[in-house]
């Protein structure tokens, strides 16, 4: 089993922003690198105006976490490094603290397929501040991006209704692995597979391709390409017919058919790619059908995403496999998941031990962070999910509770006692070892269709969804409250 | 000296659709593998709705052309992938085969930093078709999102007037190296430099960064946080002042300032990370100016992309450095190219090794591809360029000529004979050898520049610029139309 990060040679420590480093710089010179700490990653919208998201990425942040450290490389780039007055940035003793710093933190997370929603932490950190906020640009970037893309996916295979999605957008995906986490996480979200061989190497995708345009191109007649296409693979023809004239192309598909079948095989199918989806896919259906091949399948693809199949299967169209390419791996109509990682509590010697919770302030609601040690706790009546409280680990939760939604404080639910329960965070480090077994991401993909069915319709409605039930627990609210207003009214820094 | 691929531990070679690999097994399995092939691969718009676009990437195909060849865990997993029929889908005489394959391809590429438009190849590769298909994938992920990139930080430093712009996308990008090469097209396409430490320790591009809000955070006050922070780096010393109140943090940072002055150090200045940026830079330099610190510079980060910064600079926003992330890294408004790579002649001994030119269909005119083995030629007039010709080697082009608009061919221009040109595809490889001098990021990023100088600013005009003339030679053309009318006429193939 391999994975992405394994792909790389050289250590990824210096995957970061560099004002982390500054920062841990100025924590270790200031003798405040070990100050307890802890951090969450959430995000603050659903993705495409949806009414939920899909959590991924752990498994790539398992294989960083593991691989945490700097290596001699690593330190000789730094150590050149220097500031705007030419001298060097980082001290030769601190550079040696990076060398030996070994990794420390408890890691909390949910698991690959967990519906989320917005301000639930899908990560939280907790250890020496400085390993902490190292972690914060390469959390971010795995998980966010992995996230919407799960997400995407998810929304685009509840379009196609059951039928198979295929993931094609390596040619087009941001990099080479803005293509390979892309199709990891998009068979996690829903897909049946990727074109990309790289991807299915590495991490047991199924892999799917036929041929192009340019085999055709490449023949003195489409007739030439498609007979020679079907001699070579036999018992894996599924024929590009739209080169020229797709309904041309799939009358000749299917005299490749009969000539297959003479011979004991059957042609998979055919696939369009450009054109009207909608008519073409009924028209190449009924020639299939009146030829005798009812079992061929018609594979569709050109700039789908969830809105384009939901409007082609509204025409009745007669596509069986979705090619999503584009518009699924860069998540095109919103290419970029708005996460952050938030400090919202640390502890000292200095200050008796005790954990000072912390609040980021901002003009806007949903910009400022929440405070304490964050679980998430998710309700449940029979098979369907109800409500998730965000609650404080360290004034815990009552049985019964009531939650208030974090961005109009008179939205409240009331939680009765007894309702089933589960917290969505586990732990995955402790004290910086792994005691988490990675599901596969097949295990994962399966998750992800059993949370999704514990929802509410309304909720996954493609456009202007309904709003899931998520609110900060009532303790927890209004410890938040307290610490804004009193940050509001000195402008220092927040602290009970 | 780094570069991306350099990252990866294992092979590359499987970075590319599953379509490639079948073609290439029913290429080899119908002993047309070796008939020698002509693709290009160009773009169809220039993206964000602007006039040009910046080529930027070759470095890193140069990278993975060098490394080409399948090895034994690529072979080995291809040898376990299985058709609908349950039957291994290649064969082990092909798995050897591909063992053996060495590059021989002949590449022609427009070198990095070289403006380019619409329908202009980026690069030609030129060799026997089974290779040239391979490629396909991998060449389409590096050039469309390197090019994209490079052609948004061009924009962006042109909305920025000459002030500097950081890329500080890493931790929202669509993965690592979604990440690592949007550093390096940013680099290349005009910004100072970037956030990414690992980003500066491969490519060698100028890293930058302070601290966050979560180092304010986790002191007991914001001045503590700053005198701290000040303390530990003096000469680096550039304060983010709106974790509670901006212009609250400016007065302290002015504080911070003063202090480190009677150390004997100059602050670097201050960050506005949200909020009204033109109202507060305004004010914060009229704060800074009045307490002498008129050389410390003013950050500025939040959500930014050319047209904000541009709508910030109407207003009169007094900040020095722009520091541009998520709507740059991935590209927000249009998160891919469309670019293609498309096959344009062939030829082989059964066909008398003549060069058989192929035009693929649609009913887009955009969407028909051109024949031919083509080469643009860009005229100038002084140190203005006036038009690119787009024409085949084949029929060479005259010392005078005609371009006619691929997009409507009742436009066409004349070009004087003798007017300066220059070709834009440079040898890259021949033979399978690399024959070109990759120049550094730093040189392609003055080429950028000097490029860029040469266009009408009506060219580079943010929002609905003048469109630079674009043409095919006539002969080309003509060609060109005739493919197209005869392949219409019959839905056969198209050869001359």
């Amino acid at each position: 089993m391999h994975t992405l990060e394994q792909l790389y040679t050289n250590s990824l420590a210096l995957l970061t922003d560099l004002y982390q480093l500054t920062m841990a710089y100025a924590y270790w010179k200031s003798g405040t690198d070990t100050k307890e700490a802890v951090f969450h990653l959430s995000f603050r919208e659903n993705p495409y105006q949806g009414g939920f998201a899909v959590g991924c990425g752990l498994g790539h942040v398992v294989g960083v976490l593991t691989r945490f450290g700097f290596d001699a490389s690593d330190l000789e780039y730094l150590s050149g490094l220097r500031g705007n007055d030419g001298e060097r940035m980082f001290e030769d003793a601190f550079l040696d603290y990076l060398r030996e710093a070994r990794f420390a933190c408890d890691v909390d997370a949910v698991p690959e397929g967990t519906v989320v929603f917005p301000h639930e932490p899908l990560v939280r950190v907790r250890g020496p501040i400085l390993q902490c906020q190292i972690l914060e640009t390469v959390l971010l970037n795995i998980l966010c991006f992995q996230t919407l893309i799960a997400t995407k996916a998810a929304r685009v295979c509840q379009s196609a209704r059951g039928e198979a999605v295929l993931e094609f957008g390596l040619r087009r995906a941001q990099g080479f692995d803005g293509a390979l986490a892309a199709s990891r996480a998009a068979y996690v979200g829903g897909c049946a597979g990727t074109s990309n061989a790289l991807a299915g190497k590495l991490f047991d995708i199924p892999v799917k391709g036929t041929h192009a345009h340019s085999w055709v191109l490449s023949f003195n007649d489409e007739m030439e390409a498609f007979d020679t296409y079907a001699d070579a693979m036999p018992n894996n023809c599924l024929l590009l017919v739209d080169t020229f004239d797709s309904l041309n192309g799939v009358r000749k598909a299917v005299e490749v058919g009969r000539k297959l079948r003479e011979r004991g095989h059957e042609m998979v199918g055919i696939r369009l790619d450009s054109g009207d989806l909608a008519f073409l896919s009924i028209e190449a259906r009924r020639i299939l059908d009146e030829a005798g091949f009812s079992d061929a399948v018609i594979v569709g693809s050109n700039d789908l995403d969830e809105h384009l199949i939901a409007s082609l299967k509204e025409e009745g169209a007669r596509i069986n496999v979705w090619g999503v390419g584009t518009r699924l791996a860069t998540a095109f109509d919103q290419p970029a998941l708005g996460g952050v990682y938030k400090l919202s509590c640390v502890r000292s010697v200095d200050n008796g031990n005790e954990w000072i919770n912390k609040v980021k302030l901002s003009e806007q609601a949903v910009k400022v962070s929440t405070p304490g040690i964050l679980q998430t706790r998710r309700f449940r009546q029979g098979d369907r999910y109800v409500a998730d409280a965000i609650y404080d680990e360290n004034l815990s939760i009552a049985d019964g509770c009531t939650i208030v939604d974090p961005m109009n404080m008179t939205r409240r639910k009331h939680i009765a006692a007894g309702t089933e329960c589960q917290d969505l965070l586990v732990p995955v480090f402790r004290g910086g070892e792994l005691v988490y077994d990675v599901p596969s991401v097949h295990a994962a993909k399966e998750k992800t269709q059993a949370e999704l069915s514990c929802f509410h319709n309304s909720i996954k409605r493609r456009v202007n969804p309904h709003e899931y039930p998520v609110g900060l627990e009532a303790r927890l609210h209004e410890m938040k409250t307290r610490l804004v207003l009193q940050a509001r009214g000195d402008n220092g820094v927040a602290g009970r």
